[in-house]
């Protein structure tokens, strides 16, 4: 079957592999109707160093179960799922609490050798506790925002939950990538009265201010600190959504977060403290976040996509087949595209 | 009338200053009941710069109501009143949600030319906002816990509170100070299951275990994160309550952390950036914390106070007249006493 593989900082490529197989009696082989190219997947894109091996790449699908190992009770073939981007046995302490990121015999998907799912199938480990059914066919019409739920609408929503965003309150996203953009319609759904996007790219926040946003902050630094508190009566945002993960953005998000009020992280950090010890401090602002649940979140989300209250496959702005994928990254990382959507 | 100046480090004088009088309506005069020496009033013992006008010290404090401004209805003349170490105007949008440390027009005492508590006497503005009427005479036996709710125990109690103990959790306290040994009392009575002290003075872990601690570690750094693990059952912490203020003991608290638990910063931060950004993130683990409302905490803390339940008065191991102030402050210093307190 055909797979993308990251040789490199830039270099991407689609390629002929060994078809996936089941190795452990809780496996299923997930064939993918729709996969994505995660922003986190720039970061490798910039940085990788050179392998020989390469890694296999994507961690966000939508697909159909083809095979099952014997100790698979819940999960069938023939079955649309969701496959978030960790797997999860979902009986351990962790995954009983909500948290299957934390799952003691997890791990994340297109990682530590397994395989991607920006491919035409793929190994799921714990099948049972990781992949989430569907009661549709592969061609409904919701799927881009059904296949969100994999990882970027969680993401978003994750951000919201941890900075503790509720009805009424002044909302902050930092950031105007699809988690960003998916933020906004968090914040939105959990009754934020004013939120406030912090980007610059027309295309995204003309999107953002369909999906919610109230405000727009197109200054960096210092100067968006000032307009954040000029726009929210001197105080900052009761909760903050860091969709970015640079030491930059985490800064701008304590500063502009209101007394008492909290920062949901969700920006793979690329930096190793973080900034602004005493200003958290003083202002008693929470920081939290990490990599998103977003298995326990599908429960709440997925009615909201399937009556159309939510919408969030509109971060997609372009489309391809594997054979598109290197070009993909490129767009992505270009800025030229919000996210890519691929359809194997 | 007499009151302590800090003239640099290790410089504590007890002078005759001019009395305080009512500057503002809103003003009060408190005469000085009980007082204590802070274990962030060594952090300037230690590293205050040489001054030629003094830094009048101490902020928390039990105190008779001496003279109130025309502007005062709520305190009178003559009630005895806990002085929390910030002060409040008690109705705006932060006195409102609980946060009187953010209060748009307070402020902290014994900074910025206010007078301090180790003192006959000081002046406390915003006094109907800030001071809380007991009632109880002067000459009352619980005094000493009584005087805790001016900072201490309701500084352990926001650790708790922020890092989110609740029945049943397993819960780390890091440092063994009178702050420290305040969460202690404050995870008890939230009803932590387990309750691990990080300290190695044998007089405090002996009162810590007195006071509800069920494990101590007196290990340091690594070999302390490894002792906490084996002591949880591999999964650290749900809450960990930092008490000391140091980037070590922050790194530390963090690392003890269960996934998706929260540290309670109440330590005054002396570094810059909070470490492990990666940790935090990876884990799902909430860092919060900084200076307590302790003003908000008094209704839920004082009902213990009075009927016995919790004691946190037992903090103090010595006790002193204002002459005694210097060598409360060595004692303290040279980790000979816990805490201070100090009888005008």
């Amino acid at each position: 079957m055909r797979a993308t593989i990251m040789y490199g900082a830039g270099d991407v490529r689609v390629e002929n592999v060994p078809d996936p197989s089941i190795v452990e009696p809780t496996d299923a082989i997930l064939r993918v109707v729709r996969a994505c190219i995660c922003g986190s997947d720039l970061w490798p894109y910039n940085d990788m160093p050179r392998s020989t091996t390469g890694q296999s790449m994507g961690h966000e699908a939508i697909g159909v179960v083809e095979a099952v190992g014997r100790d698979v009770r819940r999960v069938k073939r023939g079955q649309v799922v969701v496959m978030p981007f960790a797997f999860s046995d979902g009986t351990c302490e962790f995954c009983s609490e909500g948290l299957p990121t934390a799952c003691v015999h997890g791990g994340f998907l297109g990682n530590g050798g397994l395989n991607g799912a920006q491919a035409e199938a793929l190994r799921i480990p714990l099948a049972d506790g990781t992949l989430y059914p569907l009661d549709v066919t592969e061609a409904d019409a919701r799927m881009p925002s059904l296949l969100t739920l994999s990882d970027v609408m969680g993401t978003g929503h994750h951000a919201a939950v941890v900075a503790r965003v509720a009805p009424g309150q002044r909302v902050a996203v930092v950031g105007d990538g699809a988690v960003g953009l998916c933020g906004v319609i968090a914040a939105k759904r959990l009754g934020a009265e004013q939120i406030i996007i912090l980007g610059r790219r027309p295309d995204r926040i003309a999107l953002a201010r369909e999906l919610g946003a109230t405000d727009v902050v197109s200054e960096r630094g210092q100067e968006a600190v000032e307009r954040v508190r000029a726009l929210t009566g001197g105080r900052g945002a009761h909760a903050v959504l860091e969709c970015v993960g640079t030491r930059d953005a985490t800064l701008t998000s304590i500063e502009i977060a209101r007394p008492g009020g909290a920062v949901g992280r969700v920006g793979v950090p690329h930096y190793d403290a973080v900034p602004g010890a005493a200003r958290t401090f003083f202002k008693n602002v929470i920081v939290g976040g990490g990599p998103a649940p977003v298995r326990a979140y599908i429960d709440e989300l997925l009615p909201e996509i399937l009556d159309g209250r939510i919408d969030p496959g509109r971060v997609f702005d372009r489309s391809v087949g594997l054979d598109g994928v290197p070009d993909g990254y490129r767009a992505m990382n270009a800025r030229e595209s919000i996210k890519v959507m691929v359809t194997p």
